[in-house]
């Protein structure tokens, strides 16, 4: 029987952190060991407090350390992961750095057994196919037009096929200069490439400045406008989508768990729910969240800002949709994010990404770059040592 | 010009904590410093994350460390406190925990406003009244019927008018099982009082196993029937609901934030929704979510099981509603909840509760009680001390 022994964080990040929304600039590795097989994962944002939770001394009977619900269970089937997840969720229900932390030991436990299967994870998952995604370039808005112009220019010739620019400057100015950016990156990128723009919830709940900006999206042809307010703004969403007319709603990443998700799909007029699964609490919600859409027609994609191994996990719960065959691939990583996997997703001669074949995830972790990205991290409670940064190597 | 200069976490615990629903086990207290006043703050549930929280390392834009939008900001108005947590939000939006970080210094941020212009803080929100509340005695339930009985005299005896028994077995047995509690429960407290059954999420999204247990909430005249799901389950709540009659379904101490509670008044069929302000992110948006309630119908009511500190804060949203004027009182708190302040919202002749006359929140800490359950905590990033347990006195 194999019994979950270790469960490692590793939080790794750029020797300089700069203020921009590049999510791409640390990330947290996960580590899981079960009898002879390694599993490895990855979550999102803030590292430090991951780790936190994942050792935190109990509060109360619902408010456990994460780790509490994850050492020593029995690890041999899907349904294993799941129950280890639900568990999670009602011992650190109390605890809302939960979810985050939960994702990267989820997809850790699907990595560890598609390995202890010899399979592919997309194999363990609905039809168990692997439908190759059309990646978007997922690109930061540049300073200026020119900025926005040059980045799109250098998407095209880079071969993408549709090119979403994001954050900076957009919705923090005038109408007029957001217009002028979006202009630029339509001229860019020609007439034929589709265009998205992602706001990063920077209008919060305000429908009007969202609606003034709609205009100029349609005028360039934007597939969709992402995440003009927070999560779970759903009046907001809802009154921006009845106007919006050829443009598109998206959203979702915010989505901690799948009862958020599933608000959006109902009741914010979404066109595309973007989910993250090292946010969500991994590949299990995330897959949940993509039947649940895809049974309501609005399309699912995923949402991934970091390495190659948090890409795999976020295609892994739409690996088996043949339609809207779309994602997000991050195109100017951080040499963290690039340098933090032996294996990549690269574009295959039709422009195409696709799930290894390799089994788990398929994609190792290169620890010798790893460790040269390395924060070393003590957390000391009462005396008592709750978390010191784990050897990477030879464990 | 008042300036935020200091914001300090102090971890305290009692000695054990014990593996049951109970909330007053331990508590992270905030401690605000802006020109010659000092404002307290409290935040619910996992105090070592919290921490981690509001000193982490920048991840990226928008996954600050929840301090760096607070020190150094003006602190002089309510709508200073109001920009100072759209900063903290905008800043730390990828940062899970960080609506339960903000929740203590927004109860500070009031704390010490109030002091700062000399009234109680009840008197810069709404109407600026004072009604008293009827306390609830909130208790867990026993281990057996008997011991459930035993509670439920026991509260009698102290005078309460109404009483709700939570977590413990309920709802992990039979359905007979929980039936025999709930008549315990009655049989304790008379046919007169009201009577109130908290489940703590244990169906989780389950609603065949809460109709199950409907016959006999009705049965023994329950008022109503607290979190049989997870927050956000909002189709299991609203089916329940459809067919609860006399029991109504309350809610919402999940929420972490004025989107989520709204969902769950829009959407999830409650007759009550409960809101800590230690979690929802203080004060502020705990009264927006009060007053939307209000307008649809909705009862508010707090949810508070930590010190006076924390209930108080959690008072203060609805000071000013004279109708549906119960709340949440803890009355088999541990020591640490008890001594951590120096003064309490004591029921007077009538049995009710009010906020105090002082300055403020009106609620002093006991700072030599508070040494004695302080819990030393150190956390080192990359060889640089982030956090070290601040002097509590003579700071």
């Amino acid at each position: 029987m194999a019994r979950i022994e270790a469960v490692d964080f590793f939080y790794l990040a750029m020797p300089d952190v700069l203020d921009i929304g590049d999510g791409s600039q640390d990330l947290l590795l996960v580590r899981l060991q079960a009898g002879a097989h390694v599993g490895w994962g990855e979550c999102e944002a803030s590292p430090l407090v991951s780790i936190a939770s994942l050792v935190c001394p109990m509060s109360h009977s619902a408010c456990k350390p994460v780790r509490d619900s994850v050492l020593g269970q029995t690890l041999e089937t899907a349904d294993d992961i799941r129950r280890i997840g639900d568990s999670v969720r009602e011992s650190s229900l109390d605890l809302l750095q939960t979810d985050h932390t939960l994702s990267g030991i989820d997809i850790a436990m699907w990595d560890l057994l598609g390995k202890r299967l010899d399979v592919p994870v997309y194999r363990l998952i609905g039809e168990g196919s692997n439908h190759p995604k059309t990646p978007y370039a997922s690109v930061l808005f540049g300073d200026t037009p020119a900025g926005t112009y040059a980045k799109g220019q250098a998407a095209v010739d880079a071969g993408y096929a549709a090119v979403k620019f994001g954050w900076g400057p957009y919705g923090r100015g005038s109408v007029a200069a957001d217009r002028d950016h979006v202009q630029a990156a339509r001229e860019a990128i020609g007439p034929e490439r589709a265009l998205m723009i992602d706001t990063g919830t920077v209008w919060r709940e305000d429908l009007a400045a969202a609606a003034q900006r709609l205009p100029a999206l349609r005028e360039f042809g934007v597939t969709w406008l992402e995440e003009p307010f927070v999560s779970g703004a759903l009046e907001s969403y809802r009154a921006l989508a009845a106007q919006s007319g050829a443009v598109k709603l998206a959203g979702g990443e915010g989505s901690h768990n799948v009862h958020m998700a599933r608000q959006m799909i109902d009741h914010a007029g979404l066109g595309f729910i973007q989910i993250d699964a090292g946010r969500i609490g991994g590949i299990t919600p995330a897959r949940d969240v993509a039947c649940y859409a895809r049974a309501r027609g609005v399309t699912y994609v995923n949402h991934t800002f970091t390495s190659h191994l948090a890409l795999a996990a976020s295609l892994v719960p739409f690996a088996d949709f043949e339609t809207g065959a779309i994602c997000e691939y991050p195109v100017e990583p951080k040499s963290l994010a690039v340098e933090a996997t032996l294996d990549h997703l690269e574009r295959d001669i039709n422009g195409q990404v696709r799930l290894p074949e390799r089994p788990g995830l398929g994609i190792r972790p290169d620890l010798l770059a790893c460790e040269r990205y390395l924060v070393d991290v003590e957390i000391v409670v009462a005396g008592r040592p709750l978390y010191r940064t784990p050897a990477l190597r030879g464990a």
